[in-house]
């Protein structure tokens, strides 16, 4: 038995997902594409000692806000193995897109990591699909958002589980952002219903609880809603 | 600039390589092939709230006793997914080569959450060889020990960090002991001087916390001791 088309759960016939859910804006608009799609959604966070904490309450309110069948948060502590300023608070987070290349902020397979936890919720739940905000266009380039990685863990990940190997779930790694500009995408999060206030980007926030405004997440972001036409409900003030 | 050969870290020449470390006599046999090949081992190990974390100990043990560069255990929660006898207590682990297929000790998705948290150290070490003591003979029958899956895995890695795309490292998924038998692996691991009185293999240890001797592990063990002509240290006494 293989499947090609979406899963449908084989005992209640819905079709279930697991969404990669960070609480910035790709991940919550990859979570609205998911559910525009007709999935059952299920949500998964990792604190894993980000300096951004921050995005984990963002995570939270925006799983409940869009109804997830569950939102799970796996803890482990990426501080051990460091190499990264998002982990190890003596590197600094690179402002004002100074350097060259991939930028410090950088976790060292990051997306691997969570790929794989998701993978065995995905296997546990016989969901065939897994979503994940990855951006090709205006990104960092962080080597495990490209087209050709995602692909490679994908057929990876039809060879690692019970599932696939004896049950024929056939997994796909689904990045329906992967195209889009910043601008794109939050044009058709708020096509779709998205509250942007409810999330957060910012890598480095202020003592204030602010964003930095600096980071290259920050100014991604303002890139975006700057060329989308639209004000960004986080610094409009339109919630606390 | 690419790798093929093992690779030596750039400032110092020396041999890096990250062993994952369960405890068990087939990653003790391979912890003792990377030293014995010349590499400094960085040994992983996990507490992801198994049943027989008693394995965590003889890790600890393992690796004090083999002298690695270092030993990290990490640590997360697989209750929460579950899906496996390993993980869920209302899951009652097979005895006696009970049952068909991949047995229910099966844990989702392991190893690759295993061997990208691997990757990330590695990556941070600058280590290109991971070593995994995945078996494909004398074993379950998981799908994440089959030669097909660490090859894919393999090539995920080479895509998904900044050290391979940027800095040219080459990544190696090394399971030194894929084709032996159980009895071939204890023989090799006696002739490196390995003390398996150190080791754990029980997925369901007594009350007293001895070997239950029944389980899948503990057949395996068996069967390897005795095919080599060997006694068990652990079950003969000779060390508390």
């Amino acid at each position: 038995m293989t499947y090609t088309e979406p899963h449908k759960h084989k005992e209640t016939g819905v079709r279930r997902a697991v969404v990669l859910l960070s609480g910035g804006v790709d991940s919550t608009t990859t979570l609205a594409v998911a559910m525009a799609d007709g999935y059952d959604c299920y949500a998964l966070t990792f604190n894993y000692h980000q300096r951004h904490k921050r995005e984990i309450e963002a995570a939270r309110r925006v799983a409940e806000q869009m109804g997830v069948k569950r939102h799970l948060i796996i803890n482990f502590d990426m501080r051990e193995i460091g190499g990264s300023a998002l982990t190890d608070k003596t590197i600094e987070i690179p402002k004002d897109h100074h350097g060259e290349g991939i930028p410090a902020t950088y976790v060292p397979a990051r997306n691997t990591i969570f790929l794989s936890f998701a993978l065995a919720w995905a296997e546990v739940l016989y969901a065939g699909d897994i979503f994940i905000g990855a951006n090709a266009v205006d990104f960092s380039g962080y080597p495990d958002c490209r087209p050709e990685y995602l692909k490679a863990f994908e057929e990876m990940a039809n060879l690692a589980t019970k599932a696939s190997v004896e049950g024929g779930l056939r997994f796909r790694i689904r990045a329906p952002l992967l195209y889009l500009t910043k601008a794109e995408i939050i044009k058709k999060g708020i096509e779709l219903g998205v509250d942007y206030s409810l999330t957060w980007s910012c890598y480095d926030p202020t003592p204030e609880g602010l964003p930095c405004q600096k980071c290259d997440s920050c100014l991604f972001r303002q890139k975006g809603f700057r060329e989308a036409g639209v004000e960004d409900p986080l610094l409009s003030g339109r919630r606390p």
